[in-house]
Parts: structure tokens; C-alpha cells; sequence
């Protein structure tokens, strides 16, 4: 099973199935959770963290799901690090999980859309990843395996605070909706940052691809609810989806515009990108990144030379990382080598 | 007559057949002569100017050259301004013989090889261009060519001095020898402003494409002698023809280099060259020539991903200039719509 999710870039969300796929490349539900009686990460003694991951391996093991729904566990320091390092660029694990860690384990289910971090921030992270625009589906998912390690767990749980949470920011439902848009319109027309800023108000935050901290690349951005408390989960979930939707309105308009008013210089950068992607012999991944969402523009507006599918445009994306290059090639690279993997990769897949 | 050469951007040296052609385009030996007894073009009159026309056309019908080796006469002012930039692009006459002035004209043979400027800076200016490195061999044509007009017309020719010319620097032989190379290797791996920096001691001078003051694009150089006086006109080539060789020497060592020590990054940057051209919308006329410069190396190191001659790429070149863009649509256009034809040109022949 490991070997799969380690040779192929593919997950559930990749497909591009979703509505909105063109726009919206995935919907992510996280819930945060915590075991009553054991201390939280931060206090944690081997031990104790060691404990929680038995008890949640048990758990999962008492309510037996059966064929595509199976979780299967793996423990992060039976991984390698390029392994390790593949599970983070599939988004189904964070980076701070990534450590060598013998308390630290994945349940994965098998399409991959249901992955939950043991003892990352907190002892429980429950993952729901589908494709396209559909928070509602992935919630109502969470939901369910929530209930289902609720019933054989106690969780920490506050009468008035709701779930209690490592991080206070946390707090409450413990429940971080977000998507993965892509929006090359507003950013060419200058709208995203002026958007963007209209979004803390809402009690919204935009970040990059890879969550916090990290540097939105290729006109990708990563839309999230910053409160957690004091809202019902359908409401957190309604108000993200609202505001996606009028982004997306406001993005597709854009497009729109490009292709009609400027379509030469609109082809142009499609084209180039599309060119460099199939001749280059050197692409660093935030060049890769950059120009694959020309890519993915052009295939939208129906100007690509050839029929991409959103399918292959997410495959292609997290194929070309480092740690999946080199899993692929079976062998450590240095960058160079990985510049020209990667090269190689865009040369035959477009 | 002057559609075929309006029509189509093939002259003889574009067939890129003379040697050394992967880094020679071409020869060009120009001779500089005045009429006796006709006022000096500096102090020319409108009838004294025409008085020149009238003698040099009556000469050439004189020596009844057949077939290809036939003179067409095209007079400036009857053509249009298209058909003069046309004629520029070719590099048959030079930006200042484009006026549309009643007495200029050119004479022109069937392949194009001749073409003799009448009053330009001086009466006549006989120039043969020849495809790769044959100065020799231009030379031996200009010099017949000359020896014919010299048959039937009075040359102002002074004892010591020579040949007289307008402009002193002409002075002598009245002879300019020039080659027009491509070197992209000397220029990657910064050598070649040590090289021309050098050349001004052997009596040499580099230029741009289209001659004095303009500058180099796209690794393309013309090195010609800056001497005219007291060296004999076989001296002047065979200098030149030296250095020359020794500077392609020098480029092919460093074109292996760049294969053999940096292999990816010399395949990158031809292959990203080759996928603009292939793919772009909007292309100016530097990127173009830049561009080409890199399919011209592609080609020669064998790592371009489809077979082009050097006489395609001559072609190209040529046919990517704003006149020769305009003559082929039949139609004035304006910057973008020349940016968006001239990438059309790239897309459908490469």
C-alpha cells in the first residue's frame, strides 16, 4: 500500500472531478482534536506521546473499516525521509510532521482523501481532501470519521470553549476549512491583493501552497478561516464557500477579459509558457510552478496547443517535486540533477 | 524582376553553401568609386547627380552582361518606401541609399550577389556578398566587376593616393572587406570583447548587423578592415581572412566546450529558444534575432530537436524583418500586429 502512495502522485483530489475544478483545485477540512487525560504535545513525555498513538491505533482498529475506506497506519520513523518528504508534497501531511519521530504516525485511507496526522500539533488531525470546490462533502466526511473516533476516544473538551487545542488559535470547533484556488486573472490584473486584503475582515487569511508561512507561487493561493471559535461548523464552512464563490465569479470575468481584450498577449504567455515547459532541460520548481499556471490558464481559455486535463495538470504539479523525482529515479539528487528530472518530466507528460 | 527579389528573402548567400558556414553567414567586399570630372556626391548638383546616373546605367549597357550575370537597375525613387526597407533588410543597399531621391539607384544581379549602390556616399559603391568565408572569391568578383566599369567609365584616381572617395577613411583601395559572424560561444563565455578589443591593432573593426552604429544583436558581428590606404587589396583579405579563421578556431573550441563541460544548460537554453519561437504570440525583432542565435548554435552542436539548415535559418531571419513582414501581408501594420506576424513566421517554420 505505502509503495502506491509513494509511486504516484496521484490522490483523490488530484483527479480534478470537483466543481470548479478550472478555478478551485481542492477543499480541505481539518479537525483538531485531543485526547482527555493525556497531556497535550507541547507537555508531552515519550511515553505519553507513545500512549496516545496506542490508543488511537486501537480505536481505529475497533470500529474496522472495511475496503476503500480502510485507514492504514504508518509510523513516520519506519519512513525514510524522501518518503516522508513525498507524504508532504501530497499535501497529506504538514511539514512539522515530517520529523523522525517514533510518536508520529499518518492514517491514510485508500483514495487518500481521509489522512490524520497522530501527534502532530495535536494528538488528533483529521484530514478531508477532495477536489474541486466542495467544503460541504469534504465536512460532512470529517464529520463522520470524527464520530467514529469520538466513539472510541474522549476527547478534551470544554463546555463552553468546545475542543481544546494545542494552539489557542485552535480552539472551538477546532476546524480549519480552506481551498486551493488558482487565480491568474486577478493577479494579472493587479485585483488579487485588493481582494485579498477585504479577506481578514471576513475572518479569512490567504497563504501559499504549502500553508503557513509559506510564499504563494504561481498564482496559487490557499484560503482558510482564521476563527475557530464562537461559529458553527456549517457556518464557517458557508461563509468560505460564499466568499470562494464571488471569487470565483470575479476570476472567470477576468478571464474572460484577457482572452478578448488582449488575446494576443494573453496566447503569448500561454504559448511560452507551453514552449519552455516542453524544450527546457533545466526547471526549478518555482519556475515549474509558475508556468505550469500559465499552463493551466491556457487550458481553461481553450488556447493550449494540446488538451491537458485538470487530471494531469495536478499530476504533473506534484510529480515534479523534489522528493517524487527522486523516488522516481530511485536515488538522492543533487539540484541540478533534480532541475533536470524535472525538465525531462515537463518534456514528455505535456 | 524586383517582385522575386521583393518577394523572397533568399539572396545567394543566404544558401549558407560557402565554408565555415555554421559560423560565417557571409563575405562582402565593397568597393568605393567616384566618376572623374563629376563633382564629389558631398557637392553634388540635382543635374550633376543625374549626369552620373545617365553615365554609369550607359556603361552597363555597354558591357552587355547576359543571363544571370545580367544588371537590373531599380532608381530609388520608384520604388516604395516597403520595397527600399525590403531591399535594406536583404543588406543589398544601405540605410542611407533608402531616400527617395530620383538620382540614387542600384543595380542588382539575378542572384543578388552584385549589387552596385549608384550614388550613395560615392558615385558607385560595387559590393559582392557570398555565403560563408570567401573573401577571396568576392574579392576576384568585385574586381572584374570593376575592371568592366573601369572599361568604360573614368575613375578619379590619383597617383599617390589612389582611388578618391568621399569620405577619407576610403581613401586607397576604396576597398571595405568584411565578414558577418555568429559567435555565441566567444560571447557565453565572455571572451569575445577581449578578442575585438584586440582587433583595433590589427586594423580591424567590429559592427553590428546593419553596419556603423548600430549595434550587435543576437551574438551576430560584422569585423571589417578600418584601413584602406597603403596595404594592397589582396594584403586586406588575407588579413582579415586570417583572423577570421583564427576567431572561428577559437568559437568551435568553445561551442565543444559548452557541449561537453556544460551539456544541460547548453541543451536549456537552446531548447527554451526553440520552444519560444515555436510557441509565442508576440515576438520583437531583438528577441528574434537573440532567439535565432540559439537555434543557430542548436543546430551546428546537433541538439536541436528538428533538422534546420543554415539556409533556413538565413531565410528566417531575413523573411522576420518589418518590411519583408508588411510586403508578404500586403499591408501597413502597426508594431504589434508585426510582433504577433513575425511569431506567426517562427511558429509555422521552425
Amino acid at each position: 500500500m505505502i509503495e502506491n502512495v509513494l509511486s504516484s502522485p496521484k490522490s483523490s483530489w488530484i483527479s480534478g472531478n470537483g466543481p470548479n475544478h478550472n478555478i478551485v483545485l481542492s477543499s480541505r477540512i481539518r479537525l483538531a482534536r485531543n485526547l482527555d487525560k493525556y497531556p497535550m504535545n507541547a507537555f508531552q513525555t515519550e511515553n505519553s506521546g507513545q500512549e496516545v498513538l496506542d490508543r488511537i491505533e486501537k480505536a481505529v482498529d475497533e470500529f474496522k473499516l472495511q475496503g476503500p475506506e480502510q485507514l492504514y497506519i504508518y509510523r513516520m520513523h519506519e519512513l525514510s525521509a524522501m518518503q516522508r518528504q513525498i507524504l508532504f508534497e501530497k499535501h497529506l501531511i504538514s511539514r512539522e510532521h515530517m520529523e523522525d519521530n517514533p510518536n508520529k504516525a499518518l492514517l491514510l485511507n485508500q483514495d487518500e482523501s481521509v489522512s490524520i496526522m497522530v501527534n502532530e500539533e495535536d494528538h488528533l488531525r483529521i484530514q478531508v481532501l477532495l477536489p474541486g470546490l466542495q467544503l460541504e462533502k469534504a465536512w460532512e466526511e470529517a464529520d463522520r470519521i470524527d464520530d467514529l473516533l469520538e466513539s472510541q476516544l474522549e476527547y478534551a473538551f470544554h463546555e463552553e470553549k468546545g475542543y481544546l487545542t494545542c494552539c489557542p488559535t485552535n480552539v472551538g470547533t477546532g476546524l480549519r476549512a480552506s481551498v486551493m484556488i488558482h487565480l491568474p486573472g486577478l493577479v494579472a490584473t493587479k485585483q488579487a491583493s485588493r481582494i485579498f486584503s477585504t479577506l481578514g475582515q471576513l475572518g479569512l487569511v490567504v497563504r501559499g501552497l504549502y500553508g503557513e508561512g509559506t510564499e504563494a507561487t504561481g498564482y496559487l493561493f490557499q484560503i482558510s478561516n482564521q476563527v475557530t471559535l464562537g461559529l458553527k461548523e456549517t457556518e464557517i464552512i458557508q461563509n468560505l464557500t460564499a466568499v470562494t464563490k464571488q471569487i470565483i465569479d470575479k476570476e472567470e470575468e477576468v478571464r474572460k477579459l484577457l482572452l478578448n481584450e488582449t488575446p494576443l498577449q494573453t496566447k503569448d504567455r500561454v504559448g511560452r509558457a507551453y514552449g519552455i515547459l516542453k524544450n527546457a532541460a533545466i526547471i526549478n520548481s518555482q519556475e515549474a510552478l509558475s508556468l505550469l499556471s500559465e499552463i493551466r490558464l491556457g487550458a481553461d481559455l481553450g488556447i493550449l496547443k494540446t488538451d491537458v486535463s485538470t487530471e494531469k495538470l495536478n499530476e504533473i504539479m506534484i510529480a515534479a517535486q523534489p522528493g517524487f523525482l527522486q523516488n522516481n529515479a530511485g536515488k538522492h539528487m543533487d539540484t541540478l540533477e533534480r532541475d533536470a528530472a524535472r525538465a525531462e518530466l515537463f518534456n514528455k507528460m505535456l
